[in-house]
């Protein structure tokens, strides 16, 4: 299938009249609290809330009802050990189709519950991506059904970025843009949002110090793979796509890192002060904020919070 | 000074027009996963979103602003443990006049903390109903500051009223409308406004078995006082006041308890599936619905998620 080379304006315009009624129009939050804390303005689009739990129904969403119904009726397909997995599984439930998901054997058991609920089909595989990819093809070949890469698509990629085209028409001027980098679906596709229609706004990525292959990638300027990537944030240890990568380099000014204790003490007063179930992955931007990594001070700061899934059986921040 | 007798839907709405601006309108939050799990249509009223973390701002700010400037000038005085001490201080910091605070010594540090961050004037005293009313009042006398008290005031309920409003405005008609019930500023006001709005709506209150007072008093036809209450609701754990009491009495259909162990397990659902930070108090209403001690299945039903303002250190559902 011949595909355009780069994430486009046309792409998301098309995302955003797709999802109307198939996914969330999240709220957006603020807190005088943490403008105080921070010295910034800050706005905190609130994607926990989005359905699944995760800014990720939007490109799944987006992707499964872009698809021509000759290909749909053969289902979709996907390798994910997270929230992509439940994303994919929802909206192809909402369309009537299979979705077969691999995982590997070591995912979380609440999300791999979390994508049954919806109604996948689940082939457990080994977990490494050489294991996840050869099980995906293997599938694809059997069935026919269309593969959705979590982050590496460019249908996936103008879903991911609805969300910033929300934010930023319920809260006017910005001068900066936070998301948190893990395959780069999210900040890609929310850098070319924000570039068309606000030019002069600043995009900034935020990713784990444990895992920083995007920020590498961009100082090299070519994509350097996450290898042995070690962080409590579960979300972002994934390699950058090559078509995300196109973008954020045209698009983001930087890509900035944070430790984990940063990102747990950023989590923290986000639920503490915010009142939302962030997860660690979601807190990443905040964590920048917090540790002065981006020019926020003074300044109208609007963030994703990616997501809120996570295991409550234990608290990071406890001992 | 002259008041009137009870609460009536003028009051409601002068503090429907005075709070615009002064506290946030809240986000209103559904959830697949928890109509699936309740058989009802849930919308949730997200109270944890007010200003300090509560919907006691709305009632403490009305309060504030309805005062006339020749009483405001002398400031406000209050006895409270909890969350009325902070959003009665951030009222009268937005007004620029004086909060005294009467604290038992026992407040949760949090608490205190909070008040103070918010400007009011602490004064400690012991921890019993008696000792607060007197240290009230003395400051009162030695101050010519007004009482705002935390539930037993018709502005205070007026403005309590406010989120139910705001509610109804946003999602139509609802079957059922539930609330927690402690001193039943909240409650009371509530029913006035949905018996206004929706007349045929039926509005619950729900209350912790360990402190059930409001639900023993509603049964006797008269106020029976909290005594020795024991729940992990630390915001419900106050008696009836006479003015909610007139109000609940002619507009709410029942009052309805439940436990603790039905609130923690409420409280883990609304986390891990809503994403919000509710407090013990804040999961109670969904608690009865969960034990099935309110007629929710099939309905539509409004709940108020009161407040998020609770100790992070260690969750309820932890050994």
């Amino acid at each position: 299938m011949s595909e355009p080379a780069s994430l486009e304006w046309e792409h998301i315009s098309a995302a955003r009249a797709r999802l109307v009624g198939r996914v969330r129009r999240t709220p957006v939050l603020t807190s005088a609290s943490l403008d105080t804390l921070s010295g910034a303005h800050l706005f905190f689009k609130c994607e926990m809330f989005q359905n699944a739990g995760a800014f990720k129904a939007r490109g799944a969403t987006n992707a499964i009802f872009a698809l021509e119904d000759t290909r749909a009726r053969h289902g979709v397909v996907t390798h994910s050990s997270g929230n992509h997995a439940a994303a994919l599984a929802r909206a192809a439930a909402l369309r009537g189709i299979a979705a077969h998901v691999v995982m590997p054997r070591n995912a979380a058991r609440a999300k791999r519950a979390a994508a049954e609920r919806y109604g996948a089909r689940i082939q457990l595989c080994e977990p490494t991506l050489a294991d996840r990819e050869r099980a995906a093809e293997e599938l694809r070949a059997a069935t026919g059904a269309t593969l959705v890469h979590p982050y590496d698509d460019l249908q996936v990629m103008a879903g991911q970025a609805t969300a910033a085209v929300e934010l930023l028409e319920e809260v006017g001027a910005l001068d900066l843009l936070l998301c948190p980098v893990g395959g780069g679906g999210l900040l890609g596709g929310s850098a070319v949002a924000a570039h068309t229609l606000q030019p002069a706004l600043r995009v900034f990525g935020a990713e784990p110090a444990g895992a920083d292959d995007a920020a590498r990638s961009l100082r090299a300027g070519h994509i350097l793979p996450s290898e042995h990537p070690q962080t409590i944030a579960d979300g972002l240890r994934s390699s950058l796509g090559v078509r995300p990568f196109a973008v954020i380099r045209r698009c983001v000014s930087d890509i900035v890192t944070v430790s984990d204790v940063e990102i747990i003490a950023a989590m923290r007063e986000l639920w503490e002060i915010l009142k939302v179930l962030a997860e660690p992955s979601a807190a990443v931007p905040y964590a920048a904020v917090r540790a002065g990594r981006v020019p926020a001070r003074g300044a109208r700061v609007g963030i994703i919070l990616s997501g809120g899934n996570l295991d409550l059986e234990r608290l990071p921040w406890q001992a």
